[in-house]
C-alpha cells in the first residue's frame, strides 16, 4: 500500500509500505476513508521533536473495516468506524474512569501510521465506534476531526470546567484550538474569548462560537483577558499550543480558583513552583481521551449539530502529503486533510 | 506588647512591640488566647527564604475580641474567634467562589505576627469566625489549628479530591500532613497512605486514621505506593512539603485520572512540561482558603469529633519562642503552641 513516511525533518514522502495484517486476535484492519495532517506532526516535521529513522506517520483515522481478528465482537467488515490517536481495552481501571489515553494497554496509534491506505487498529473493540450506517460523504471531515482534533479540544474544555456562567478564553488558534471553542459553545459556556492574530482563523472562531476575539500575546494578551473579566481573569483557560510561552499564558489569563485545560504536548516547559502555587488555578490535561466522548460527538456530527470538518482548509490526495505539511508548516493551511 | 521577631536566620527574639490599634473601621484587635509556630515559618529560619530586615513573625491566631472599628457587624468585643491566615473580605468573586486566600482585598497575617500578645486583624467581618461562646480550655489547641495547619490540610484533601472508595496518599508528615490523614479519614476516604519515617509521626497518622504506613521516599516511595495500589497509583495525592522531590514524588504517585492536592510552598520547585502532560493527573493547590472550610471544623472541633490539637507536641510560653522555632528545626517537636 501507499503510506507517508517522515525521513527526517521536512522531508516526507509517500511510498509503498507493507500492507497491514491482523497480527493479534484483538485487532481490525480498515482501509482509509480519509486521513490528515495533526499540528503535532509538526514537532518532528520542524526538528523540535527528534526522529528515530524513518517514521510512517498519522495517527488520525476514519475508514471502513477490512477484516478482523478472532476476538473482535462489536465490529464488523464494512462497518464506518471512528478511533482515538490512542488505542485502548476500555475495560481496565483508568479506561472506566474516562481515562482511555492512560490506558494500561494502550498502544499510540502514531506508532503504526494513519497517513496510509490502510491502518492496522488494536484493540479494535475497545478503540472502535461504529457509525449505524454508512455516512454521507460531506460528513466524513467531520468524523475525521472527532478522531483527535475535535475529541482533543472537547477535553480541553472538560478539563477546563467551560460550562454555562462561565467565561473561557483559548489560547492557540490552531484546529485543536478553534475546535475548543466548538466545544466551549456546546458546553454551554456563556462568552468565549478566541485569542488569534490570523483572519481565517478568526472568522472560524467566530463561526465556533466564540463571543470575543483577542489579538495580544503573551503578558498583553493576558492583560486584555483581565480587561474583559473585571481584572480577574478567566473562569476556564484553554491551552492548545504548548509552549513556555503559551502555557504561562494561559495559567496567567485564569482567575484565582478557575481552571486551565492543557492540551498542546508541552515540549521544553517548566512550571514554576511558587507561580503555580500562588496563581491558585486548577491545572488538567494532558493527551485526550478521546475515545471518552466519541461516541457523544458522533452522534452530533450525524444530527448535524456540529460541523468540526470546517477545520480541513485544505484537501489534497495522499500522494500529496509532503505538501500537506509544509502548507500547515506555513501556516498556509489550519488542517490538511488527505484522500487516500 | 511582647512578640517574636526573626532578625536573621535562626535568630527569633521576643521583645518590646507597639500595641497594635484599629486603622481601619473594618478592624478588629484580638487578645490571643494561644499562638504557634508554623512549618513555613521554617523558610526563612533556615535561611531558604530571604528576610528583608527584623520581622515579626506568626500567621495562625486564636484570641476574644478586644476591640472593632466603626463598621465591623459580625464579631464584638468579649467573643472568642478564630482566622484564617489571609484577611478576606468575603464577599467579593473570588471569595464567593470559595478561594478567600484569593481575596481581591486580601492581606496576608504574616506580615501582622500573631506569635505576640495582641493582633490586629484586617477585614474582620469577612476574616474571623467566632464560637457560640467561649470554648473550654482543652479545645484551643484544636482551635488554634483550624486557623492554618488543619484548613491548609482539609483544603489538601479536598483539592486531591479525596473521598469514598478512594486511595489517598499524603506526602510529609508534618502537621498539614498528619492532619491532611485526619482531612482524608473525615471526608470517606477508604485507605489513607501516609508516607512517614518518623515513629511519633506514624503513631499520630494512625490515630488520624490512616490505613498504611510507607517508609520510602522518592522513586522507591513511588513504587511502594504503587505496589500497594495495584500498579496504578493512589486516585488522591496529598502534596505537604514543597520541594521538588516531594512534588514529583507526588505526581508520580498518582494514577492516571487521579488529582494532587499541593499544599507545601513550592519553592525552586519547577515542574517539567512533558512529564505533567502525559502523567494525565488533576493539578490544584496552593495557599489555603480555610476561611472557606472554618465554620465546618469549627463545628467538629466543638463536638469533639476531631483533635486536630494533637500536633501540638510541644507547648511553650511566648518568652521561649526561640526554642519553640528550635524543636521544630531540629524535628524534635512537630509543632510548638505558644501561651502568650
Amino acid at each position: 500500500m501507499r503510506g507517508a513516511v517522515m525521513h527526517a525533518p521536512g522531508d516526507v514522502r509517500v511510498e509503498n509500505r507493507d500492507d497491514p495484517r491482523i497480527e493479534a486476535p484483538t485487532d481490525a484492519i480498515i482501509r482509509l476513508s480519509a486521513a490528515c495532517v495533526c499540528g503535532s506532526d509538526l514537532w518532528p516535521y520542524r526538528g523540535i521533536q527528534p526522529l528515530d529513522g524513518p517514521t510512517p506517520m498519522g495517527h488520525e483515522y476514519v475508514g471502513v473495516v477490512e477484516a478482523v481478528g478472532g476476538e473482535v465482537t462489536t465490529v464488523r467488515p464494512g462497518q464506518f468506524v471512528v478511533g482515538s490517536f490512542w488505542a485502548s481495552d476500555n475495560t481496565c481501571e483508568i479506561c472506566r474512569a474516562g481515562y482511555q489515553s492512560g490506558c494500561v494497554h494502550r498502544v499510540p496509534m502514531g506508532m503504526l501510521g494513519s497517513q496510509a491506505e490502510y491502518l492496522r487498529v488494536p484493540l479494535a473493540d475497545g478503540t472502535l465506534v461504529a457509525t449505524p450506517e454508512a455516512p454521507p460523504a460531506d460528513l466524513i471531515p467531520s468524523y475525521l476531526a472527532s478522531s483527535d482534533v475535535l475529541g482533543t479540544g472537547w477535553f480541553a474544555a472538560v478539563a477546563a470546567e467551560a460550562g454555562p456562567g462561565k467565561t473561557v478564553a483559548v489560547v492557540g488558534d490552531g484546529a485543536v484550538g478553534l475546535l475548543a471553542v466548538l466545544a466551549a459553545k456546546q458546553l454551554g459556556a456563556e462568552r468565549i474569548i478566541a485569542m488569534s492574530r490570523h483572519e481565517s482563523r478568526q472568522k472560524l472562531a467566530l463561526d465556533f462560537g466564540a463571543t470575543d476575539l483577542v489579538t495580544e500575546r503573551g503578558d498583553e494578551g493576558v492583560a486584555r483577558i483581565k480587561e474583559l473579566t473585571g481584572g480577574l481573569g478567566a473562569h476556564s483557560v484553554i491551552e492548545a499550543v504548548g509552549t513556555q510561552e503559551s502555557m504561562m499564558q494561559a495559567i496567567r489569563s485564569t482567575r484565582p480558583s478557575g481552571h486551565v485545560g492543557y492540551v498542546g504536548v508541552t515540549h521544553d516547559v517548566a512550571l514554576p513552583g511558587m507561580e503555580m502555587f500562588f496563581s491558585l488555578v486548577h491545572l488538567h490535561g494532558g493527551p485526550a481521551p478521546v475515545r471518552r466522548f466519541l461516541p457523544h460527538l458522533m452522534d452530533l456530527i450525524a444530527a448535524r449539530t456540529i460541523d468540526p470538518g470546517k477545520v480541513f482548509d485544505l484537501e489534497l490526495p495522499l500522494e500529496e502529503a509532503a505538501e500537506g505539511y509544509r502548507a500547515m508548516d506555513e501556516r498556509r493551511a489550519i488542517k490538511t486533510l488527505l484522500r487516500p
